[in-house]
């Protein structure tokens, strides 16, 4: 089985779902490596591109992802992680899900509940 | 509210996710204009980056996407769609979600339900 990373340019997007509850977390991106350490680690690697450089979930909150399933889409170039969120919250501002904001006409609601506050969890 | 288009090269990551059941149907693209037609008009419109235009999801199967809720990520560079996928499939290959095979050792397995047979569907 081989990803289209080359016709991906090299990432594909990966979506990471909450096994148990179904609750869509974060999408971000992988490339060749970062997949190949999430399938034989069993943790979420990313690849970041703010960073270019692999992006251990977790490595700095402590808060990894371990993963239970991985699907593969149609087109092979997108991938979709059923992942136990370690800490409850896999959004870096302290939400459950990155997808906390829910849209309302011309705004936004907070419809998620906050589980941390990323002050005390990261050292920046 | 706006999204970052620009810092995303003009296309944002959109995740439709089915409304009732929590299954992740499929991961697409949309442009400002794709956006703003999806808020506007209550239906899924994504950008295609092969045919380069417009895709009104379901324009030529019939099966649309009937959007109920939409949710945006800490960054404002991908949406996440609550829909109800007209037809019971979302994925072209006749598949309820794209992301119908799963990782298993070195290959991949089909775990989901053929709804409907593509070359009924299309005319191609």
């Amino acid at each position: 089985m081989k990803l289209n990373f080359e016709k991906a340019g090299g990432l594909v997007s990966a979506i990471a779902q909450d096994a148990d509850t179904g609750t869509v977390l974060m999408i971000a991106w992988m490339n060749e490596e970062a997949f190949e350490e999430t399938v034989k680690t069993g943790r979420a690697v990313y690849f970041s591109r703010s960073r270019n450089r692999l992006w251990r979930k977790g490595e700095e909150s402590g808060h990894y992802q371990e993963v239970r399933e991985i699907f593969v889409d149609c087109d092979l170039d997108a991938v979709l992680l059923k992942v136990t969120q370690k800490g409850g919250a896999a959004c870096h501002e302290g939400y459950e899900s990155c997808f906390f904001r829910r849209v309302a006409g011309d705004g936004l609601q907070i419809v998620g509940e906050k589980i941390f506050d990323p002050s005390e969890v990261y050292n920046r």
